[in-house]
């Protein structure tokens, strides 16, 4: 598509182009994600159910799969407006490095505290948490940058706000303590033995680095134990998405104000928060058929949830408390080793996603830990900014996919999310500087090992 | 002033807006700033002499106190627009919180890998090496963030890039060293075995954290022993004042978009880089008699240059290698007690400021540490953002002022320099965390103890 003006650096919207609602992607999807099953019945979880464990108005966005649009009330829309809207990068550095014909594209979410996109999310758990009165919230962190997130939107709304952090990521990234301590947190490594969950997984795995999975059964526990506290989580879940879509919004808005029509779309996919936020008004499109896209997740290796795990109802955690999720999954029993992209470390996927994913609208591949860190060092040095290792994932695929255009001559444009700064990862990169950084992909009798552990639904 | 429109949250400038010519405040100024003298004839420093030491274009700006206007050259405006326009941001949320009438903007330098406002002048000086044809430059770093900002330009441009850091904070920063080596370059913890002058305060001073005026003093070693080498320095020179006027301008521009006219305009002050660039073209004005302004600085209480220090020619390093410059100096025999705002802990201050100071054109004033982090930790959960310990000097300044402004009932429109984040802090953050940090205010005889080595001119 001819492009109308010159594109500046960095494309910033106004306050008043703002998104003022998120976009429920699930209202356009003709196979709508499958329901969140009750443990106990195998029946779907009703509304009563869910709000033992999270807040009234975050059950009620989990369970709309037909409401296309949500209102951001407008207190969220003002915390938005302290660090957002977030700049869509031109890549001009990295075409330049590259020689590629491609055009390249980044929505940058780093320019907050928290270090990343968690923030949109954190503040609308957090605000409907206050809403409804209560005293604090509970959650897992495993990056450390979901749990920075939220400290940071309980500090401004007054909320307690208690974090299980993954021990590996608690070990590797001390100061993210630190951070979150600094707005208020009080932050426990998990497992831990001030859970039920956290001291049984503690007597079968002694020693373990823990996991997503299991830190999010010890906050669910905490927040069912105590009054007053719901569980909020970082990822995974529809509410979330539905928030994080002001990612995508914004960057549609920017590329729009622009006449520009992206080629591929790229992210990298943990539980799905940032692919699923960003590339949400684009699947709509395509979900209406007005328009394509190529879109495709990123994750690692060493945690290959989609491109090697199953489509089945899951455990969302590994002390199978929570409710069941269908989703690409390794297993709830899937301990994946210490890899520094901790906040990609999840043994499953948003059902959302999982469901796209399965009717072939979007793609997925895998890459390995040393050529991310590479393409992430390379990246600090042209376009400027240190990137954290799970965004690095779609930096990495973003630039192969620009030498692929090298190749061919396509003049395609690339949109990839940078969900964050790697401020806090400097261990790992670390190891990556003095050759120290080694690459774990899971064998096949690994994989069956998590599998094994599926529940029959 | 009446303002014209609504005034957004954070004011961006189109790139178009962005300055295209630093300003350079001394040619404005009728009582010059003093100048360098060769430390041997006590005569001024002539071009020849310098350019030894400094890139020969970077001497040119350097001895040019008449020039009101130096063009940015276009590949540094094109490296700007990677990281720049920095925004101007409303502290709604803050004057809400303190319930001031007065109305407080920040000008936030922090969104870019190095954290501060230091990568202005890093790619400037980078650039004028490249251009000459160098191998590489060497330099100190205080907190880190100069050392950082230093490493980006010379990655961008492919120079050799070699740090000498403060022993304090290289301990205190650890990752701040593995950034930098992500960024290719080398880091020495100062004082080191490694130079003559390193060797000789080591001697003289076992067991030393260090200081800037050390470290300066190693770096400038190592350029004049290397060929194609040469010494840059992230502060205190009139070159480093002239490039950080971009500060000033922008926020200068933000600030006519909206027809807003400050009051009061503070900036923390190590070695004068920030708050002569934010200040500059107030200044200008001021020094031309078409506005006035109150122009605050604002330095940490145990490194109190300006508030209690002597207008003196004075050596800008411990080893008394580089020239003599007349400045508000505590004596380049003063070490510092290693207090965490590793950027302000320099004996002396811009010989542009000094000047100014003297002329009674700008105010000064101390704080102490652990009230400037009470106010950092406090703005942290109001406005989102983790400042720099740096930069919280000013944050604490701007609070005090504006709290005046509650009980007067004035409407005084405060704008402040936040020169970068506080990411590489959480040390020092820790220990206000744990109620462990303590203050340290020089006597008396301390600082007759600085004072008695400064030099007799």
């Amino acid at each position: 598509m001819k492009e109308a003006k010159k594109i500046p650096y960095k494309i910033y919207l106004e306050e008043s182009e703002m998104p003022k609602e998120w976009y429920n992607v699930r209202a356009d999807m003709k196979n709508k994600p499958a329901p969140l099953l009750n443990p106990g019945t195998l029946e779907p979880m009703t509304f009563e159910e869910l709000r033992g464990v999270f807040c009234d108005e975050l059950v009620r966005q989990e369970l709309d799969d037909t409401t296309p649009y949500f209102e951001i009330p407008q207190e969220i829309q003002d915390f938005y407006k302290m660090y957002r809207p977030s700049p869509l990068v031109r890549a001009y550095c990295l075409e330049e490095a590259l020689q590629t014909p491609a055009k390249i594209y980044y929505k940058f979410e780093g320019n907050n505290t928290s270090g990343s996109h968690k923030l949109n999310s954190a503040i609308a758990q957090a605000y409907y948490a206050k809403k409804q009165g209560l005293k604090g919230v509970t959650t897992e962190t495993g990056a450390g940058q979901w749990g920075t997130a939220l400290s940071m939107a309980c500090a401004y709304l007054g909320l307690d706000c208690q974090v299980y952090m993954v021990k590996c990521s608690y070990e590797q990234k001390p100061f993210r303590r630190e951070v979150m301590r600094t707005y208020g947190a009080n932050v426990t490594p998990s497992p831990s033995e001030t859970t039920n969950v956290g001291r049984k997984i503690l007597a079968e795995h002694p020693g373990t680095s823990g996991s997503l999975g299991c830190a999010i059964s010890e906050a669910v526990e905490a927040a069912v134990s105590q009054d007053g506290y719901r569980y909020v989580l970082g990822s995974v879940l529809s509410q979330v998405l539905l928030h994080q879509s002001v990612i995508g919004l914004e960057t549609k808005a920017a590329l729009d104000k622009y006449g520009i029509t992206p080629d591929v779309i790229i992210g990298c996919a943990g539980g799905g928060s940032n692919l699923g936020g960003l590339i949400s008004p684009f699947m709509g499109e395509k979900l209406r058929g007005e328009k394509d896209y190529q879109i495709i997740a990123v994750e690692p290796a060493s945690c290959p949830s989609i491109t090697r795990g199953r489509y089945a109802y899951d455990f969302c955690d590994t002390g199978m408390v929570c409710p069941l999720a269908k989703m690409y999954t390794l297993g709830s029993g899937f301990i994946p080793s210490p890899n520094h992209a901790g906040g990609l470390r999840y043994h499953g996927m948003s059902s959302v996603l999982s469901q796209l994913y399965d009717d072939k609208l979007m793609e997925a591949i895998s890459i390995e830990q040393t050529a991310v860190f590479d393409a992430a060092t390379k990246f600090a040095r042209i376009e400027g900014i240190l990137p954290a290792p799970e965004s690095s994932h779609a930096i990495k695929a973003a630039m192969d996919e620009a030498m692929k255009c090298k190749e061919t001559g396509e003049e395609k444009t690339i949109v990839f999310g940078l969900t964050g700064t790697g401020y806090f990862d400097m261990v790992a990169y670390e190891k990556f500087n003095n050759g120290e950084m080694t690459d774990y992909i899971p064998s096949d009798d690994d994989l069956a090992k998590g599998f094994a552990g599926l529940p029959e639904v």
